[in-house]
């Protein structure tokens, strides 16, 4: 395989669509917008490589099915942002570190080991049949309803913003 | 404290803002632009004095987690458009209304006292321990369906247009 | 009842909105302009005759509450990009047509039949009460979780794209 070069004209693009999409769905992008570019250089090489956006900061082994989770946005983007104010990278932060209250720092690896990666599967719910009906077993992430617009996600913690309504976290109440 | 006057730059902002996040989510501003903004200045003045958009047609406390319901958009929109047409201060209005075919009247407070607005949580879902699974007490809000895009919400009526698909309110079908 | 003429600005208009509102929601038109802008004539059309926008390419009767399935976005369009690649006027197409990677091709009617369409209402979930709470009769379609951003879609499969977030259906795992 051969790597043809990344234009500037293909980062531009990518960073436009990326910003939007993130404020679309309430998210955002780290305000260095070169920063934010050097990461989306880092994206665009490895789908040229894999096939796929794997994350720019960790070791992808170039087999989707085993790197599904660190495909861009990762699966661990909304917790490092919940905790930490930024994702691995610090692509994407929080409405703190954009507003200047909270500065960015070094976020943990979250994702687990790979021999531990399968049992996240066993969180998955299981259903129980009951005098006929159907009941849950424990839910795998509790379900979150925003009092404003009735959007629901399950997550482990609410978003920071919802996504239909633009309402803030706070204005989340759990539902499941 | 001292309130620095709000410049027509940032009531322009706010408008176009709102205006997005409006038409994102499905929902719809008075189509009187000066009664919006308006109302904008009000919920600015509150944002400087309280640190929150409080409601501009409400009394607000001061204190956050007593204010929360209010903060704008509210807790009560959304039942108010579909019941009255419009939101308490008509900031928010059906399509009947920007259709013309239906006209702006006055809103009667949704609002319970504060004496009873504790009591909401009880609506709570609860759930129950049933042979080993999960089962649920009565869901505090139906959750409702679209059939074209499958989107989820729990809200006491279906939204006027669907977040996702915009399909309309007749499109919803109760799930749970 | 007469029918005016529909000027090229209005469909100018509508294809505009429509497309916007399909990126929104992560859909995709067809690629070929003048064949959408042909499919919505007929849409502003039946919207004219019938009061609501019927399917351009269905026998609509004339009665919202029979035709409510095939007010277009239909509520066969999902499923059929899903098998298809393209809903039943290949008005909207999955992302392998946008790509060029596959061709539009004939999609059979998915519609069933009137006398048997009553029955989809059977599919509704029931609840049991059971020990004083509620379980759950089976679900009328599985619920799906976007792994990123935790979004709950109910429908036979995962969406293309997840409507939050913009991640791919791989991405989505069985919740309920």
């Amino acid at each position: 395989m051969t790597f043809t070069g990344i234009s500037e004209q293909e980062v531009d693009r990518a960073y436009d669509s990326l910003k939007n999409d993130a404020l679309d769905g309430g998210y955002r992008l780290n305000p260095d917008a070169e920063f934010v570019k050097n990461l989306i250089r880092g994206l665009l090489k490895n789908e040229q490589r894999y096939g796929y956006r794997a994350c720019p900061c960790r070791l992808a082994s170039g087999k989707m099915e085993v790197d599904l989770d660190i495909v861009c946005p990762c699966d661990y983007r909304d917790s490092d942002i919940e905790e930490y104010g930024a994702c691995y990278c610090a692509l994407y932060v929080s409405e703190a570190i954009t507003d200047g209250t909270r500065k960015v720092a070094p976020v943990p690896e979250r994702r687990p080991p790979r021999s531990q990666r399968g049992t996240m599967k066993e969180r998955a719910v299981q259903t129980v049949a009951v005098g006929g009906g159907t009941t849950f077993g424990s839910l795998p992430f509790p379900v979150w309803r925003c009092k404003v617009c009735g959007y629901l996600c399950a997550r482990d913690q609410p978003p920071g913003i919802c996504p239909v309504c633009k309402a803030k976290k706070d204005r989340f109440e759990r539902f499941l």
